[in-house]
């Protein structure tokens, strides 16, 4: 069983239709900024977008663990998030992962 | 065109044989260690895998830029996980993408 202390790693694989790709994306990018910088918990958020195909857009989570994730879906800057882009996601899959090793400069 | 000063980024999909998943697993830790440590122009290297199916192994991987690619995968470390993991990787799908907004604590 998961213990409370364990850290959430998950990859988000999601298709945003490509009429509103720029809105999303800026709605995106200012979610993450915010997550990042102001909450302890959230440690990484990492979020790419396939070549050529810039509506297809992956994103590397980890949180420090389960309650920080709890609190991070209630923070005004993910509920604005997850409300003015409800009708921009048309396909949203959830892939819980564990880190094998996680190393950046 | 991509310009020489660009930061190459990019998914690895791998699949590995469940039988040699061990081994598999501390051939790569060692390679991804050894290049973020040795190497300046390789960023980033997050594997991970999925969760209930650890012989799916997903990489984020971020180059300084495109020479910085081609010094990393004639290094000994790579070479010899290039060639030991050889017959452990049964599935391998290199997809380019672009950041959007990398954040990390």
């Amino acid at each position: 069983m998961k213990t409370n202390s364990e850290k959430i790693v998950r990859i988000a694989e999601l298709d945003i239709d490509p009429a509103q790709i720029d809105a999303y994306l800026a709605l995106l990018t200012e979610e993450i900024e915010a997550s990042v910088e102001k909450e302890p918990g959230v440690l990484m958020l990492h979020a790419v977008s396939v070549k050529d195909a810039v509506e297809k857009v992956r994103i590397l989570e980890v949180y420090a663990n389960r309650q920080a994730y709890e609190v991070h879906i209630q923070t005004p800057h993910f509920l604005k998030y997850k409300t003015l882009t409800a009708g921009m996601v048309t396909s949203l899959n959830l892939v819980d992962v564990d880190p094998i090793v996680l190393a950046a400069k």
